[in-house]
């Protein structure tokens, strides 16, 4: 058996953006409520013509820049969303289509949110292992744009667009160990998407979080015997500063080893943690880290990864 | 390693029906083109109230009545369909609150169309065997009704709605063999929803599949290491029964190991082989069975199944 893992990343934020302070006054909200509350000062916002599958390429393009790879290698491409181009077909056919991949190569996407990145590592790896792949592409892109009702403050200060692809390979740069996963589906509509318009209950998105969210970390730890003080870096779900901050001081992390990165694009769903990633894995003194994805379903998902 | 396969399916099709037959005149079509050509003389149609998640508890209310399960020891619920509830929540997350699986219990879904069932198939073993779960369901539902303009000729006399649902587990009936993949992007708009509405290019769908597929299922008892003497069923995705008559002829078939049986509801699309499997899986003389999916991508997937 041949070790698979994460051997590149590339992402793709569009350049669009909408800023925060500029509507200060419209949602009664203050500079203390955007730097500390929610962290995100910016949401990045993609062109009205521009598709999932479109910011998929770029990130795809953006990957190819730093890595040697061709169409011909690819055995399996995956999308992440739950803002498909269309309904039917899936994405991914439509990349493997526009980006020239072989007739083997194996395409299907995957319906999940915030979670949907790590849920979806454990579900490319063991694909190719059990097929005996060496090649495969996990794509993150769930434009929320398309849904979002600018008049509504819970989400339109939040969220941003952005896509990420990880190159999954036998040459892994990261291996993973163990995942966790959860979902409390009783609660399904507190993020959902009604006749084309998002509806999240972000208190209840929150409580959820800050309740279920520490027992798993201190789960994935334990099962991969591990513990935080052996972990450099904690790579959560980027739901919000104060997400962030919260699951923090209740896990009892070193602040210095949680990185929030979301202040100048937002919270970008299911590549929000590919986009930490792709800098991270290069940083050498990061042997070991805990990645951890929650949001619609509701549903969770961490894991740890390991310098290979 | 245990081994995992299929020990129990469920179905639900629905009781209501549009027959062919009151639609002669309307589509200028004649017995012999509805008995031989498509071979559907009527399609199941759910009640209007009736969800794409209600049809998977339909499902799984069946697979009860044949089987003792207990919520709780579902680890694992994956739904394949590319018409769900709602875009945002997933359906299995829906699933897991109505049918109260635990909260450890992973659940995603899966969009892919009439190769679904196939690749879920492998989707679902991999995930389950790398994270050591023994019991996992996966359920099919693509309600086309949803999205079929009754008018449309090319698709409103060949789908039906329907669910199934397979119990995946450590005590199998069945066990898979090596699977292949295949996918046509640069024809994803030969099926394709827009608007709300599905969009066939009933000939050229024909004309991929009827290309294709003789070679993959040359290719899967290949790389199974058996013949087309040493099957004793083949279980093609029920697209019509003229794309089934076709692939008999053209792979050489005997026709009596070649099962058609869409007659009375018409292609439910990922579930058209789970329904057929369910009969099948319990006749004594199928030992090894061959089930190869094929559609919306476009894409195909292709198995060996062995009685363990």
């Amino acid at each position: 058996m041949f070790a698979l893992g994460i051997e590149e990343i590339g992402s793709y934020i569009p350049h669009g953006r909408i800023s925060n302070y500029s509507r200060k006054e419209k949602f009664g909200i203050t500079d203390q409520f955007i730097e500390e509350k929610i962290g995100v000062q910016e949401v990045s916002i993609k062109e009205a013509t521009e598709e999932t599958s479109d910011l998929c390429v770029r990130a795809y393009q953006n990957l190819r820049i730093k890595i040697d790879l061709s169409p011909d290698d690819i055995e399996v491409v995956i999308v992440v969303t739950q803002n498909p181009d269309f309904n039917i077909p899936h994405v991914s056919a439509m990349l493997h289509g526009s980006l020239g991949f072989k007739s083997s190569c194996a395409c299907f996407d995957i319906s999940l949110g915030c979670s949907g990145y790590v849920y979806a590592l454990s579900i490319i790896q063991s694909f190719m292992h059990a097929n005996g792949l060496k090649k495969g592409l996990l794509f993150t892109a769930d434009p929320y744009s398309k849904i979002i009702d600018k008049e509504d403050k819970n989400t339109s200060l939040l969220f941003g667009d952005g896509a990420a692809v990880t190159l999954i390979s036998d040459k892994p740069l990261y291996t993973t160990g163990k995942f966790t996963f959860g979902t409390m589906g009783k609660d399904y509509d507190d993020l959902i998407c009604r006749n084309k318009k998002l509806h999240m209950n972000g208190r209840s998105v929150f409580n959820f979080t800050a309740k279920v969210l520490p027992d798993d970390i201190h789960k994935v730890l334990k099962i991969n015997g591990t513990e935080i003080s052996k972990i450099d870096k904690f790579v959560f779900h980027q739901g919000s500063k104060f997400i962030v901050d919260t699951l923090t001081k209740r896990i009892g992390l070193p602040p210095e080893k949680v990185v929030f990165n979301a202040k100048s694009f937002g919270n970008t769903v299911s590549s929000s943690i590919p986009i930490i990633l792709e800098k991270e894995i290069h940083e050498k003194q990061n042997r070991l880290m805990v990645i951890s994805g929650f949001g619609v379903g509701l549903s969770w998902s961490s894991a740890v990864i390991k310098r290979a």
